[in-house]
């Protein structure tokens, strides 16, 4: 009875999810209080009890039952058919039934709607209806869809993502939860560059981020330990700058066509693969690769290492624009999204004069290319671009000067992506036993990581200056997907729900109940996280 | 008042540790159970709550206090000046005292006796008696002495290990410890083939396997990914089959000076070095930087994967048994201690008849310079040499053939190492989520690498046929200190445990309490250590 008292405790202090709808598990089917043994198995999650929390629920009636006659039923539309095929690979296995997907009318089954009509749903939020017979989703567009059935997942027992056959009952509690994100930017960045991480394990983390409705992936593409990305004006930036890692490992990068696979597998779980080249700073790679990029005619060796700011492009040098558009060029044309991010962080070997004149130039060359600019936070320093989004990666430390010039870009307009290092950036160590990541912006406990208001975090940048929040995961530590993993679970969530979910949600103590539910999930789907103490983990 | 509830369970489940000894605890001047903010503080660590567990402890009498006045008196032998120099060394930073080690005569203050008459205490035992005014360790031995001073350590508060000036009082419970190994081979193994861990590194990991009485450290300095020891006769093993290591890093050697380096420290930590070269397998490193080392003639690329096996020297071939000659004539010159370790593990490549004529013909080169041979448990497959020891590594899925070899040798009088792979294997995960390490052996959790006797572990093995133990730390996965410390910590201590403490201290209830205890100390010696569920942490 362990799970049932703990859902209770929460539902007390969810203030969206009505008392009302624990009285409707009484009903169900087989189950009900009277029988001990089966009362957790057929006692199914509370509506509405997920990451992130839905803007609103409203639980009540019978639940709905997945059953061997169950169909997905998805009218017309080739996206809600792609999303119910989706819905789909996912249950056959756990559920052992054939779950057929179909545009055949019915009232009846897992029903997946698009309703291009209904502008209450907004672009990216769904509808979802639980009751005795169905559980239908509805959505203005594609996107909702998804979003929609990553809800249904977590409404599912935990068994329901293992990819075996398992027991069931497969319960959807009743009621009605509408949704819709709070912010547009919901981020997760994978520095590809320190560490190469093959096209595979970039799959694998695509998956794990889509669980909880991250809609950007963010590519680290270059820095000074590696080039990641072929670009065929400038091949030996891939073949030679591409060709070690940190530590001095064989590197490695993706070839035109394994980005566009990235990029459509991404698509498929509405993820836009945001590109960074980063610059003027963080281009060793570049430099090691083209004698003629740098300053002196000389290129420097490849670097291993895990020191930063010491590398710069020729500010003064013709052919440094000549790179940097035939690069944008390459990679605009590979990158169906609407940004190119270029960096323009830790430029220490660069004076303030030369990273003016650069930004001046490089940004004008990525709206040429019909891409609109991301730069971290001392893009500000310079002059961002009309449209341009700032990304502002500092913390407690930062100094108050360079927090006033983000925040006064913000009220002249320019539009911030919060990535706080001492919040969201996954690679920084939990505690001091963490024996991966770094720890110059502290230990980031889960709590800590989740813990903040994205809303009011930059004390005098307008709440409508705000676009949202990445989580940055860097990899001089990490090297395979149990790394990510580690580092990235329980925190990733956290960051997820900050984006999505209305701020009067906002609870530790009420998300850390949610959040230790998510461990079986991870369990059932082979996710190595950290245990965190400070989590409630069922059975422990 | 929690640490005193906790010690005084502890105390009731430790029989050796009787219960008179609490109440001397009330007599400590200045604390007493009447003054409640400083009752921990000045409550001492109950005699014998240290680990290893002691063979004898008899507690009693007033505590002994560390004061400003204290003298460490070492009396007129080296060894004991040497150790009484580097206890000042320890307890210097964080009292804040001068700690003058003299060798005044005296009879107050800490005093480390060199006995050598006293046949009672054995060739690694000691007595600790602590009382009013004075704390005394006697041993025959400069190791006693030094293992004296591990307990020593262990009994003081764990601020002691800090290296900035702390709180006091410095309190060790009175009483009298009588303590003796129950095991002579008390091993600690570090794989530096895999990964190259420098000169300081390894020096940090001797610092900690010290703090457990561990006697032997084992260097596994050869493998497929990397040669790391310069050999003069052959110096391309080392320049060019040490180059590089698995994920294809830089890699690295340790030159002859620093070899000597490393055994010159350990042998001040009273550890003695097993030098290991794995023979006839995981020689890929040898046969890349030597063509003529190959059967074929041809030298195969460096390798930096994990795969095993694949690899043999050319049995058959008189190059090759000049070659071993060379290499276990430089080592033995470089190495004080008793053993050559000759691998001989997972020769996949070999034929059993090639195997049997390569040991039979190894192994007598290993004694003519004046060595005694250890090799892997697959040595009982040939004939191991008189005196030889055999290491079992094997575990629950070993077979029972294989077993009964190794257990027929042993009845024959072959004697064993043990380093059971599901129990004494350091770089096995703990559980799922561990991010570092493997699992091929399972998931080792504290509670399983503590909870086995070395005595009976082997069914059919005569007692005495036990050597010891080892644990294990291969670093396919493992390039740091921190990630040593992270699977070695709480690991370590309970394998050193099993080779240190009678069988009848044996408890996993009572060791986990006061495994818990050892927290802080690794927290003041920045040992970063995963913290096990299954532990009480303090503070938890």
């Amino acid at each position: 009875m362990r799970q049932h008292h703990r859902s209770t405790r929460l539902f007390g202090s969810l203030l969206l999810v009505a008392a009302a709808g624990f009285s409707s598990v009484a009903a169900v089917p087989g189950g009900g209080s009277g029988v001990k043994e089966s009362a957790t198995a057929t006692t199914p999650t509370p509506l509405g009890q997920v990451i992130p929390a839905p803007a609103s629920a409203d639980p009540g009636g019978s639940p709905y039952e997945i059953n061997a006659k169950t169909r997905i039923r998805v009218g017309a539309s080739r996206d809600a058919h792609r999303i119910g095929s989706y819905l789909a690979d996912i249950l056959r296995p756990s559920t052992g039934y054939s779950l057929k997907v179909t545009d055949d009318g019915g009232r009846d089954g897992i029903r997946l709607r698009l309703d291009s009509e209904d502008k209450s749903l907004g672009g990216e939020g769904y509808r979802l209806e639980s009751k005795r017979g169905s559980v239908t989703i509805t959505a203005r567009k594609a996107a909702g869809l998804f979003y929609g059935v990553q809800t249904l997942r977590q409404q599912l027992p935990a068994a329901a993502e293992k990819k075996t056959k398992q027991k069931g009952p497969w319960l959807v509690a009743g009621g009605t939860i509408e949704d819709a994100p709070r912010f547009e930017h919901r981020g997760a960045m994978l520095d590809v560059s320190r560490h190469f991480f093959s096209v595979d394990k970039v799959k694998r983390y695509i998956d794990q981020m889509s669980l909880y409705k991250v809609n950007k992936l963010h590519l680290h593409l270059s820095d000074d330990q590696g080039w990641r990305i072929a670009i065929d004006s400038w091949p030996r930036l891939a073949t030679y700058g591409g060709s070690t890692q940190v530590g001095g490992g064989k590197g490695g990068y993706y070839t035109k066509a394994q980005y566009k696979d990235i990029v459509r597998y991404a698509a498929s779980r509405q993820l836009e693969v945001i590109p960074e080249i980063d610059m003027p700073g963080h281009t060793n790679a570049a430099l090691a690769s083209y004698a003629e990029l740098n300053c002196d005619g000389v290129a420097p060796p490849l670097y291993t290492g895990t020191e930063v700011g010491f590398s710069s492009l020729c500010v003064n040098k013709g052919v440094t624009y000549d790179f940097v558009e035939d690069v944008i060029r390459e990679i605009a044309a590979l990158t169906p999204g609407k940004y190119i991010h270029i960096g323009g962080d830790e430029a220490h070997s660069t004076s303030h004069d030369d990273y003016v004149t650069f930004m001046n130039k490089v940004q004008p060359v990525v709206a040429e290319y019909g891409k609109t600019v991301i730069g971290w936070h001392q893009l500000t320093g310079a002059t961002p671009a009309k449209g341009a989004l700032a990304q502002y990666w500092g913390y407690d430390a930062t100094g108050a000067a360079e927090r006033e010039q983000v925040v006064n870009a913000a009220k002249k307009g320019t539009k911030l992506v919060l990535s706080p290092a001492d919040r969201s950036y996954l690679d920084m160590k939990y505690d001091k036993n963490t024996p991966l990541g770094l720890s110059w912006a502290g230990y980031v406990s889960v709590e800590r990581s989740y813990d903040w208001d994205p809303g009011t975090y930059l004390a005098g940048a307008p709440e409508d200056s705000i676009k949202g929040v990445e989580a940055e995961l860097w990899s001089e530590t990490l090297s395979t997907s149990a790394h990510i993993e580690y580092m990235a679970f329980p925190r990733l969530p956290g960051i997820a729900e900050l984006g999505w979910s209305p701020a009067s949600t906002h609870d530790w103590d009420t998300y850390k109940e949610r959040l230790a539910e998510q461990g079986p999930r991870w369990d059932a789907l082979g996710i190595g996280y950290y245990k965190a103490p400070e989590v409630p983990w069922p059975g422990k």
